[in-house]
C-alpha cells in the first residue's frame, strides 16, 4: 500500500461527508489515535501515526505507531508480544484523530507498565487540589 | 483552583506511579483529551485542554477545552446545549493524554455536525485502497 494519502480537502463537506481518507497530520506528520479494546470498549492507549505508521496498520492489521520519545517506527508489542490486532478503525469528523478497536495479543498488557490500560490513574478534586488515585481496573 | 500543575517529574516512577497531577503538556501547552460516554464508553470525541481548560474542567465538572482553530477557551455546548458533565477523569501513564467519561446534556450530540459521536466513519480497505463507509452507529 502507498505510504501517501490524498491532502485534506479544504472543503469542510468534503472533509466531513465524503468516503475519503485523507488525514490532517499535524506539524509533525502525525495523527492522534485513541485505542480502545474490541470487546469491551475499554480506553487502551493514546498514541501517533505518521503516514508510514497509518498505511502499515491498514496493510497488516496490526496497530503500527509513531514513536515520539525513541523517534521511530513502532510496531507496538513487537518486543513484549502484546501486538494489536485491528479489529476496526475509524476516523473523526475533521480527520484529525484516528480509533483502533483492538483485541490485544500476549498477555493482554497495553500499557508498558504491565497493566492493561494506560488509563490507571483517576484524578480526583480533595480540598481544591487534583490528587491522583489508581483504579481498580 | 489554580490554573497551574506541578511541572512533571523527570523521574519516570514519579510520574507514572504518584498521586500527583502533573500534566505533560505539549509545546503548544495542550494535553490531548479522550472523551467517552459514561453510560456505554461510546468514544465520542478527541479534543484538547490547555492549563486553565483542565482546571476549569476540574473546578465545575463540566468539560472545558481548549480551541485550536479558534484558538481560545472552549466551554463545550455553550452554544449548542450539549455540555459534557464529568463523570470520571482519568490520566495515562506519562500524564499526556487525559480521558473523561462524560453524560452529554441536551440533544446528546457531541460532534458539530449533529452526531453523537465524532467518529462515525468506519475505514475500510478494498482493492488495496482506504475508504470510508459511515457507521450504523
Amino acid at each position: 500500500m502507498t505510504h501517501e494519502f490524498p491532502p485534506p480537502s479544504s472543503d469542510k463537506a468534503q472533509l466531513e461527508e465524503s468516503g475519503v481518507l485523507s488525514p490532517r497530520f499535524d506539524d509533525k506528520g502525525l495523527v492522534t489515535t485513541v485505542v480502545t479494546d474490541a470487546r469491551d470498549g475499554m480506553l487502551l492507549m493514546v498514541a501517533h501515526m505518521n503516514a508510514e505508521a497509518l498505511a502499515l496498520t491498514l496493510e497488516t492489521g496490526i496497530a503500527h505507531f509513531w514513536s515520539r520519545s525513541r523517534a521511530s517506527l513502532w510496531k507496538k508489542g513487537e518486543a513484549s508480544g502484546n501486538v494489536l490486532m485491528v479489529r476496526e478503525m475509524r476516523v473523526d469528523c475533521d480527520q484529525d484523530a484516528l480509533w483502533l478497536k483492538v483485541e490485544v495479543d500476549g498477555a493482554g498488557a497495553t500499557c508498558h507498565t504491565g497493566r492493561r490500560s494506560c488509563f490507571y490513574r483517576i484524578v480526583e478534586v480533595a480540598d481544591g487540589q487534583p490528587t491522583l488515585r489508581k483504579a481498580g481496573n
